[in-house]
């Protein structure tokens, strides 16, 4: 097999075989295939497409590349989660002790990246003490005894998409929605879980700016799921705006908290119940979307998730009293309010710039080797289509470095647009693809 | 200037500026854009196509890349021919002689190249002396003197052009009008000549198989020389078959000079003839085609092109007395006579495989370092449409060596299809473009 013949086929517009697939990502991960003859083919791929057999056989071969995390140890079927990203996106630190104490499990492999605020890893951290540098039968038993369990990424999942995705993203071949699905899903298979519920983000602050890219993007990870014989769907929710209102690191654990008092923003809260629902029916642990919120309400009303996410932190070396105590969660003691500079209602929200600005303040990482300050962030005050009179507070920066904090300030300005009337509003889930 | 915004920029349709095109094929050639993303770039091209004023920057930033010839030491028009390549093109052999010998100025430099059979400089290497091992003002000089000068590749014309060829054959990028014209073109822009006669093969045994193809490649090329201000004209001739009878190199000599006697083959002839009177008029020599015929085939019956080519080969170190006396030029003395196994028309010849067949001779190049046998070649005593009886000579093999012999005529098996009734003729000359 030549690598010549399979860029010529797909430049031609003929499909490949899973055979010819498996030649190149594995010849590729190898070294054996040069840079040179990748970036063609995958020019190739942007201009013909692949179709669902190939997106799945690239995401196989992309999967099995490296290590696969076995489960098998721990009975029952383990359910992930996974966002395509945007900004003020705290979900997992509230979803996972609702499902988990309504009788889901959660196995998660998780890493850091870059990003305008930390990873689900790094928001961990805030709590004193917390590890995900735990041994594999830590783990696994972890899972066993209460359910849930992270940990930090050891091993080098999925390293075909490692040098692929590196590759594509300097010769402007990333968007491409078989490529963009087969990345994420490659290393979502290989983490092992028999249940995956996608969050795809979908608005001005998402990677998928319309519903039509957002759909088509959820359409083929669900396709490659069920195709890799994974229980597989996904929920498509609003990014136009960011998510809840708190940006950053231990300010964001302090809002999924409030969630799980019940007292959490309506977008989030109706989120975490969207995919939270959809996790326990993929999970077996109900049959019906009415009943299993039933039973996230009764486990937030009950207390029990949060003293799931006591008993998550604990068990991880994290001092639980701060799950009880959110206020001990540091928390930047420099403080600036913005202000309204008019009546009216907020129109549109900069999302991204919003994210800009938690990266200023030093709560994300630029490179990998970048240090987080978990206790900058800001909150936003006011979301869309909330009411504001001239001199209101609209957002709270929340800085510990008085340089960053003007650069922060300064970034602020522009983000927020006002309206004289209401403006309408989408909701937060925009669809799903079963 | 970003690399990444260019791949991006042909990517989405958008046209390239002179200033981007100059960016990459100078970083590339000087080693500052790597590969992968020349490649992809090139994949975009592919699909996205070049328009004039683009395809006329590439091949001027190309030709611009290394040495560029100065010839204005030489008074008047220089002239030059180049060949889209074929089996049995010894056009230049017989071509030149007769322009200079009505006026015209050729300097030429030339390179060996890989083939069925040698290129223009192998050929002229059969008499005995010959060399284009000349210096640059010997080379000048002649041209001054005799009319004409052939001189081996020294400098590095166009080496953008090399190493974009290189990675193009290996990323299946070749097959794009824009691209291939402008590889051509840079190389016949460096060499310095004022008026630029192509010869676009067309067929089987052609790198442009169909005519819409080859008018294509003729028309981008001509585009491209007068885009950077050269007399340029195209003619599209046919090569379904081999051009003439004899394929080889002292064998395709002779034949050659022959044809300086008024004696060669038809198609030959008729080739010489349209491509030398476009020449002439370009060098303005003449001012119209039939005036341009007639003192082609005058210089022809009075002996003069067949001097010309004698002063030549004698002003580069050459024995002329071979071209006086071809027989004495070393043609191989194992000849094997092939016959016809039925009676009919000759109704096709396969091109490709009697260039094979000349290659398993050993009168052609695989690497870069083969040795040529300048005495093997072929003969072919009938051509397509002629009549032929079972048992008649259709061709006569050459051989040096038994073992290659045996291996040339197992390759010739097949080469030559028959009919019933005569076929048609499309003729040599298919058409040009202005």
């Amino acid at each position: 097999m030549q690598m010549y013949d399979l860029i010529m086929k797909k430049r031609n517009g003929s499909r490949l075989s899973k055979d010819e697939i498996d030649f190149f990502v594995n010849g590729y991960t190898r070294g054996e295939i040069p840079d040179y003859q990748v970036s063609a083919l995958m020019m190739a791929i942007f201009f013909r497409g692949m179709d669902k057999e190939e997106t799945v056989d690239l995401t196989m071969a992309m999967a099995g590349s490296g290590e696969v995390l076995d489960l098998s140890n721990i009975p029952g079927i383990k359910c992930d989660k996974h966002s395509t990203g945007g900004v003020g996106d705290k979900t997992t630190l509230a979803l996972i002790p609702m499902v988990v104490a309504c009788g889901a499990r959660v196995a998660k492999m998780s890493g850091r990246g870059l990003g305008h605020t930390g990873g689900t890893i790094d928001k961990l951290e805030s709590f004193p003490g917390f590890s995900t540098s735990i041994s594999d039968k830590h783990f696994m038993d972890q899972v066993n005894t209460i359910g849930v369990s992270v940990m930090g990424q050891t091993v080098d999942l999925a390293p075909a998409d490692k040098k692929l995705y590196a590759l594509r993203d300097v010769t402007a071949t990333v968007d491409n929605m078989s490529l963009i699905a087969s990345s994420i899903m490659s290393k979502k298979l290989a983490s092992g879980a028999d249940a995956i519920v996608l969050d795809v983000k979908c608005g001005s602050g998402a990677f998928m700016k319309t519903f039509d890219d957002a759909k088509a993007l959820a359409t083929a990870m669900v396709d490659i799921g069920k195709g890799a014989g994974r229980r597989t769907m996904a929920v498509i929710s609003d990014m136009d705006q960011p998510l809840g209102r708190a940006v950053g690191n231990a300010i964001e654990v302090r809002e999924a908290i409030d969630t799980l008092h019940g007292k959490g923003p309506d977008d989030f809260t109706k989120l975490c119940y969207e995919l939270g629902s959809r996790m326990l029916l993929m999970s077996d642990v109900c049959t019906g979307l009415d009943e299993a919120k039933d039973k996230l309400s009764e486990a937030i009303s009950s207390g029990k998730a949060l003293d799931t996410l006591a008993a998550f932190v604990k068990a991880q070396g994290g001092d639980e009293s701060y799950v009880y105590d959110p206020m001990k969660l540091k928390v930047a003691d420099r403080v600036t309010e913005i202000k309204a500079d008019r009546d009216g209602f907020v129109s549109h929200i900069e999302c991204d710039e919003i994210g800009m600005v938690s990266l200023t303040l030093g709560g994300g990482r630029v490179t990998k080797e970048s240090e987080i300050d978990l206790s900058v962030g800001l909150i936003l005050d006011k979301k869309v289509g909330d009411q504001v009179a001239k001199g209101d507070t609209i957002a709270r920066i929340y800085a510990s470095d008085p340089e960053k904090e003007k650069a922060a300030i300064a970034r602020f300005e522009g983000t927020y647009t006002y309206s004289d009337t209401k403006p309408g509003s989408r909701g937060i889930i925009l669809g799903s693809v079963d």
